[in-house]
């Protein structure tokens, strides 16, 4: 049976994306030497590609590594020496901050009630606080936050480095990378790739602070620090053999999304957002899990299922229709919905109908 | 033009590859979720190939990772807390001193002159090492370790910890894993795939080695520690979202090899190395880079080319036949072509007539 991924990542393949594949096999990409010109030319194209989509300043360095996780360790690794300061709203914001911990630093963080947003004016984040992680879009409960709050923490506080967990909303939302100073994403959320290549975008402030911190005698890692990142980059290379295959579907994916334009790849994703917030706004049974509308992903929606989310989730896959069960403590009693430009409105409609007719 | 990759990885993808990877997308494969019952079968089942391609014990922890480049810093980071002692004999094994040295550990060395064999009965391992690493075959330079030189080296030095570099040999050289802590390798040289995936196998010394550190409150590093990685690994799982397409096609791989009988894959691999030797040694132009004939290695043939070696790589790739260059500073005086099981004898004899003809 033909399957359609709804789940939040992996997910459903762009459509397009086998052709790339079997193009790509076609041309030898996968054997091509990582240290070749040919190569040098994908990661240069890729990270043109990337810093376009996003709308991120051409300054910004771009690297690639195996996952997001790693971006997290690896943007605590190279910012802080003692002090991180951390919004978790759940499991992939807490995951940062754990992270820290494990690296030996002294995080702090503010949390709010699962599924409500922060209430930015009162918030209050220390001076010593070298570092700001925020997670623009929970993957865990499918609550965002909106990018003027974000976009305001730099002015609120210059001092300290911004880092942006944008992994499963980009290049849907649209921040001002100029108040930035990193962000990391995956390719197998809204890019419709396979898994197992991650992205950060950094800038010279952030790779300034590595320098420092490696200057001071703080360890800031090895291959995959900024410094040695950064003088692979230049070259347009990677300190160890990268993910070729993947940085070559990425930029094929994003010169895929410029040609649409960018604009309208984002207001499909709004429209099918609209759709399935509403359907479930007006079900019986089920309802979003995010009551705030204004803090909603548009990216993955995360349906509160009080009755239980199980027999859905399975009748649903009995069609051929796979949904994600809610994140960890939630399985039972949620259910997820991801909307990449990968699934198509008529698909979106077709899971609905399922939907009314299963429960 | 249709290329033949005889570089040293990323290389020729094994002729079934392309196939495995059409059945995973007909499958749904990079869509399924890392926490899915069908994603942990698809780690079972690869973890269980790599351990009988290789002949490792059951018991032995397969984890995934980025690159082998990422297996030496997790190494270094869980099982040393100050000294690493390091044979030094190209430029992958400098590399793991060099990550030691980064992730501020005290590594010592032993450093062969570029190209001789280490004399293993003069070698003096200080008793203060906790962990020696190892590089069985070098892809710089394409001298290779005896087994029996690493097998002994446990019986020798039972306190300390041993790491193995099979990144290029794997699962070539037959080595006694009952007698390694630790071997690690990457998917893009003898497994025929691409890039993107480094496969670090661990037994439970190592892992109680890095549970001790924990304890003492060295940094084991985060998300991929040993104990985070283990936690997962019981239930068939990673800590972040894995290359979850390329370890499927790895466990095709694997049960690839396994029906044609690894011994005889092995056998394939020496009666090419014997047909490249000859030829090199006979040749009035080039010669093998490695003089001793017991420490060339049979998957990385360097070549010393005295008058330059560019004109012939130019030569070739004219034809559609992509070897190597020397590794970094022996760029314009080597080449490198690599020996692997996508590597058929046909296509090994039609590029040494090409290289008669052209030289």
């Amino acid at each position: 049976m033909k399957r359609i991924f709804f789940t939040p990542g992996p997910s459903q393949l762009l459509p397009r994306v086998p052709g790339y594949l079997n193009e790509a096999i076609g041309q030898g990409i996968p054997s091509l030497s990582h240290r070749s010109e040919e190569f040098r030319s994908i990661y240069k194209d890729t990270a043109s590609g990337i810093r376009k989509v996003l709308g991120a300043p051409d300054g910004m360095h771009v690297f690639f590594m195996g996952s997001a996780t790693e971006a997290m360790e690896r943007i605590i690794q190279n910012c802080v020496e003692k002090e991180s300061f951390h919004f978790v709203n759940g499991a992939f914001s807490a995951r940062f901050f754990k992270i820290a911990q494990l690296l030996g630093k002294n995080p702090i963080k503010i949390e709010s009630p699962m599924g409500n947003p922060f209430d930015f004016s009162s918030v209050d984040i220390p001076k010593s606080a070298e570092l700001i992680c925020i997670t623009q879009n929970e993957t865990s409960i499918g609550i965002a936050i909106k990018p003027e709050n974000i976009n305001r923490l730099k002015k609120d506080h210059p001092n300290a480095l911004l880092a942006v967990d944008i992994v499963s909303c980009a290049p849907m939302v649209e921040l001002d990378y100029s108040q930035v100073d990193m962000a990391f994403f995956s390719v197998q959320k809204c890019f419709g790739l396979p898994a197992g290549l991650g992205v950060l975008l950094a800038n010279d402030r952030a790779l300034q602070r590595s320098k420092e911190l490696q200057t001071k005698g703080v360890s800031i890692g090895s291959y995959h620090n900024f410094q040695w990142m950064a003088e692979d980059e230049i070259k347009f290379q990677t300190p160890e053999t990268p993910n070729v295959l993947a940085i070559y579907l990425l930029g094929r994916v994003c010169a895929q999304f410029l040609q649409k334009g960018i604009e309208r790849v984002r207001a499909d994703c709004d429209e099918k957002a609209a759709l399935l917030y509403g359907f479930f706004d007006a079900h019986p049974l089920f309802h979003p899990f995010i009551e705030d509308r204004s803090s909603r992903s548009k990216t993955v929606i995360v349906i509160a299922a009080p009755q239980g989310s199980q027999p859905i989730i399975k009748k649903l896959k009995e069609r051929g229709l796979v949904i994600g069960s809610g994140y960890s403590e939630y399985r039972e009693r949620q259910f997820r919905i991801a909307n990449f430009p990968a699934h198509s409105k008529d698909q979106m409609r077709a899971l609905l109908d399922a939907i009314s007719t299963l429960s």
